[in-house]
């Protein structure tokens, strides 16, 4: 790497004043953003972005399925293209740094880039991926761009298939042009992505950055309790078959044995929707939505096999029938080796401390990790907070972040 | 009693083309009714007890509680009023017979004594209660006929004030009309209402009457668990404080402690919702909707702080804040004697057989407990299914238990 490329910086201000742009779109009145994918609020940080893009002088581009993204290329029209990025939507009320703070210094470094007139031997890419969070699909437009998606993860989405139908409309995509997004393995240099760590592993370490060594994979699954609707005075207890009680022990349960037995592993009841779901009905049906994640591909069909039976014998105790609806899953995936070096290597040469990280959240990188060399950074989350308004990173932090991003972009793009 | 009167019977097939013509109104793909109170379908229903009052020659009178009745004078003008009644609002997807058996029968009694030209010492009404269910305050229409509504009973309703002030004008009720519906006690000579049994225990016995000694009381509370929202990917296990977690170990566990320490009573977890809601965030929140019932006043009180002192336990074992919301209570009421006499003197006469049995769900007699006499009785239900489509009485059993009732207020209304 020449000495005149090791002493670039992104510019900290302005990269700060369109974060805080975009932090106001969807802005919640508790300091977070709620902008679940293709919502009012999502498009309008979706046109701010092709805005803000134009208006900077760079080329913005789009595809199928609604990545958006800005453009800068090199002198060769035939180079593959790095792609620096995350996505614009958020979980609803969600904070300002998770996917927005990754967008925002992907732009800052090829602005940056832009303005000192480097020539890189790749085209660089600024990208915002369509619903990384799953309000509808989940790393929906990573997966189109990775060839990954298939009629069927459009067909039994996880948010419902009406839901996706609504989505797509507000935003001009269909099913066909959502297939049509996929880009060919020999067009990609690579994909590098800032985020924020989600956890505490760095605040407590008191680290700069963490290199992120491997995404976890997710696996979905909506699991029906059912029992018989009664009368909630007139039926004794003993006569009662409440669906609630065999949601309740399974999700008890399932934490004790995932703490227990699966160390390495999360699990998440994130909703249970009762039904009919009055005050005096002895609860029918409740739909339990449940997630758990793991590194490892092979302890994944273990705990799925787990927690599937102990879904069984919970329904079982309380005389209840159980049907499981799979929604979906996402493979745990390696980041690539040079990668991580040209962070480390980044890291060393700003003077920041790095550790190795396993990311618990899944992230777009995971659709790409088997087409082109993938690599993350972390940078610290104030008390571990995400999905949340409390979400919080110093600005310091970013800064680092991004500089780093910044820095392992042109190690990977000159070499 | 005269000879002349123990002979009148009401006409079985008259009441049964009333009562399918009402089960028709919102009924279900599977055989239940779903009507919940000023749903369309329930306006419906209102409209069409109107109108069949009206063509059958009997007087229609409302109120301001949006109470239903049919009206039929004895001689004297100053003579206190037998109300006869039961209510036509049914619970979401519930069954036929909840409610509209004792409607229609109340209405059969009524064209019987017209159509024999009895005199009797009291006017007689066959009403239809606002509300017994609770999809907004519960026993609603009966509380404001005995003058126990009160102002806060509908600025804080179970089912939110919302939801009351839509219902209310859909239906052109006010707060102020609600309130002004009381009648004078020296008005009432008494209330009788035959319903289904909602239990097995007729059906066990194979008993034809169940004439039934009190009517339990209903508690219930909003209790909101509270934790924090975070990531359910990158967030430990052991770091969650996750709202399910409270949630469902009090429905556990209070099932538990009712059914070993409170035998008489029933605790019903009939909804739990969750916030934000989303499979891949920890549950900040869960309000778990809260019912309970006793047919004894100390042994409530001993059961509320029993359970009280457990959600609080069960939150502070998982890290949680507890919020506790009173939304309500009905206290248990005791049946007249003379008019359960007057129902067991019926039954002998009718050759039906009997049994004395406390009622596991409110009814709109406890309202007027204290204001005259009120008895019920029940008639069998099939595998004792309620608040359900599979809800079902054999009509014979429906035809007994309406000639009981018409044999009582003939017993009461010639005393």
């Amino acid at each position: 790497m020449t000495q005149a490329f090791s002493s670039i910086r992104i510019n900290p201000d302005r990269m700060l004043d369109a974060f805080n742009q975009l932090a106001s779109i969807g802005a919640t009145a508790d300091s977070g953003v709620d902008r679940p994918t293709f919502s009012e609020a999502h498009l309008a940080a979706r046109k701010w972005f092709r805005e803000h893009i134009e208006s900077s002088g760079l080329e913005f581009r789009t595809d199928g399925a609604g990545n958006h993204s800005a453009f800068l290329p090199c002198d060769d029209p035939n180079a593959p293209t790095l792609i620096l990025g995350s996505h614009l939507d958020s979980v609803p009320n969600g904070g300002r740094f998770d996917g927005a703070l990754g967008v925002m210094a992907a732009l800052e470094a090829l602005k940056t880039v832009r303005e000192n007139r480097i020539k890189l031997k790749v085209q660089l890419e600024a990208m915002d991926f369509t619903d990384e969070e799953g309000t509808l699909v989940g790393l929906l437009g990573s997966a189109a761009v990775a060839g990954h998606l298939l009629p069927e993860n459009l067909e039994k989405p996880r948010g419902g298939r009406e839901k996706l139908l609504d989505g797509m409309a507000r935003a001009g995509l269909t099913d066909a042009s959502m297939l049509s997004a996929a880009r060919k393995k020999e067009s990609l240099a690579g994909y590098l992505e800032l985020h924020i760590e989600q956890g505490k592993r760095l605040e407590r370490a008191g680290t700069n950055i963490g290199i992120v060594t491997a995404i976890v994979g997710i696996w979905s699954y909506r699991l029906s309790f059912i029992g018989k609707a009664d009368h909630a005075g007139s039926t004794t207890m003993e006569d009662r078959r409440d669906a609630s009680l065999g949601a309740s022990a399974f999700t008890l349960m399932a934490r004790e044995m995932v703490m227990r037995d699966f160390p390495n592993c999360v699990v998440n009841v994130g909703k249970m929707d009762f039904a009919p779901g009055a005050f005096n009905i002895v609860p029918a049906q409740v739909d339990v939505s449940l997630e758990f994640r793991s590194p490892d591909e092979a302890e994944f069909i273990r705990l799925d096999q787990a927690l599937l039976k102990l879904a069984g014998e919970q329904a079982a105790r309380f005389g209840l029938e159980l049907r499981t609806e799979f929604l979906g899953k996402h493979s745990p995936s390696l980041m690539d080796e040079s990668v991580r070096a040209a962070f480390a290597d980044s890291c060393d040469a700003l003077g920041l401390t790095h550790m190795p990280l396993p990311s618990g959240a899944g992230h777009d990188g995971q659709s790409l990790a088997d087409l082109c060399p993938v690599g993350m950074i972390f940078v610290p989350s104030v008390d571990g907070a995400s999905h949340s308004p409390r979400e919080f990173t110093k600005w310091e932090d970013c800064v680092n972040g991004a500089n780093v991003l910044l820095q392992a972009a042109l190690r990977l793009g000159n070499g």
